[in-house]
């Protein structure tokens, strides 16, 4: 399973025609990571067939309905189909108390257990972490306490060269030492250098998730050089006063700061329903930043 | 606006590519009535441009997810829209207790007053009633407290016959009295009987929604000659173990319900993810019930 992301939502709080409210499945390193849960989530997921075998994390940016109100659906519908494995819930301490009785009440018999990861949306720091991939929060400047998501694979192993390997007649239980930085040394008392022996890997992916946030140069330093950055551009120009008032960003201001954090490539979304036409985002944002493009729901995004 | 009924989902509780859960907009005499309110009603809603102005009673027949997850989405919503009109939810008490800190919590400005008329599912009453139409309730049997509801027309004036009023030179303030049922006096004494001053207005339509309940025979006499029966068919034959289990039923026992209550249309709903083919359930409810059609999503019915 290679690096993907796929955006069941991308709309903000009031629905559209053509947008639900955010929510997305990234899938890194061969596991899956939900990302907000707006309402209709697990429906879209479905009609999309994205597979959740994998889906044992969900990160939740904040508690604006239009990033929660799909869980308890999403949730429910795992129990009866007797899913076991435990997922655990990245999210302010809020949101087990909000769900747990909803829980309890409409799904008293889970086969599986959910597990409330408390975060603190105030500083960054590291709330998941596995062999392959680690997740810290970037805190955001919105209207309720709420952060962004930064995901980063950890290093690969280098490739052994093959042909290296039959050249010096190098035992295949070498081989993992020699993966992890080892030289080889022949019979004949040659050291063959680990460089000499191995290709590196493809550096390690990172992606930033940052919705909802006012325009914030306190990201800068936390995602720059980042491969992706799915920054919120809920207005274009013309509603400054909106994005000001309600601690929103405007694609301009999107593009600022993916440009200002010399990140790779810059996804906009979480459209407000008075954009008609997201094309006037893009255009405002590659003005400032040229790698832009513009995240369109049940796409599958690869990374 | 003349009396429709639109459905937003007609699956059951696990969505499937084509099959959101339960709700419909009842329109009649002018109003809007919801009936059930399953997680993505009102994106549904949104997308097919159901209009939502005169929507101010939502029914809910039981506390089971797919009856119930749109509710907090949509009530949150209509308060972004700035909607000032009070609603009221007739539901089950547990209803409010769960409702009402998720409204308090992420909705605390809402413009507008959302009531709760806690109901009996355990009898038949009339839980509303206008000028022009009353809902009462269906005692369903489900796995939990459910009830299905009756909407009915009251009777309407009969028309008045335009050429009789120049015929008899009545004046235009006589009307209200002939149409309510009174007879008309000539100058000369003559007594015009009102069955010869108008015509007859079409007969109350009445509405019955059965969703989710196992073959039940104490609704017959409720529904007795209904126009339109809405009941659940969640099984085709083929899973009648499941249907028994889960107190649920079968097409063919929804066919036998409406011939034996001799109501006038059966539209089969609240279809399993299990079952591929509706055209079997179809077909096994017409082996009983002719006048029988199957529920499609986001199509408008005129009643």
């Amino acid at each position: 399973m290679s690096n993907q992301l796929t955006i069941i939502g991308c709309g903000s709080a009031k629905p559209t025609k053509s947008l639900s409210p955010s929510a997305q499945v990234l899938e890194m390193r061969d596991k899956q990571f939900m990302i907000d849960c707006g309402e209709g989530t697990q429906i879209t997921m479905q009609r999309i067939g994205v597979r959740q075998n994998r889906l044992n994390n969900i990160f939740i940016s904040h508690l604006h309905g239009d990033h929660c109100f799909g869980l308890i659906g999403l949730l429910s519908t795992w129990g009866m189909l007797g899913r076991t494995r435990d997922v655990c819930i990245h999210a302010q301490p809020d949101l087990e108390k909000l769900l747990s009785p909803l829980l309890s009440y409409f799904c008293p018999d889970l086969p599986y257990n959910v597990r409330f990861n408390n975060i603190n949306t105030k500083r960054s720091e590291v709330i998941y972490e596995d062999r392959t991939v680690k997740v810290s929060t970037l805190p955001l400047k919105h209207r309720v306490p709420c952060c962004g998501f930064l995901f980063e694979e950890k290093p690969r192993e280098p490739h052994i060269i093959r042909e290296m390997i039959e050249m010096y007649n190098i035992p295949l239980s070498d081989v993992p030492r020699i993966k992890s930085g080892g030289d080889y040394v022949c019979i004949d008392g040659r050291v063959i250098p680990h460089e000499e022996l191995t290709r590196p890997a493809a550096a390690p992916y990172r992606y930033a998730y940052c919705s909802d946030t006012a325009y914030n140069e306190r990201l800068l330093e936390l995602i720059e050089g980042v491969d992706l950055l799915y920054h919120e551009a809920t207005y274009s120009d013309e509603y400054e006063k909106s994005a000001k008032l309600y601690l929103h960003s405007t694609a301009r201001q999107a593009a600022t700061i993916a440009k200002k954090a010399h990140v790779k490539k810059l996804m906009l979304g979480h459209f407000s329903a008075r954009v008609n036409d997201l094309g006037v985002l893009l255009g405002e944002a590659k003005e400032v930043f040229e790698n832009t493009v513009i995240a369109e729901e049940k796409m599958v995004y690869k990374l």
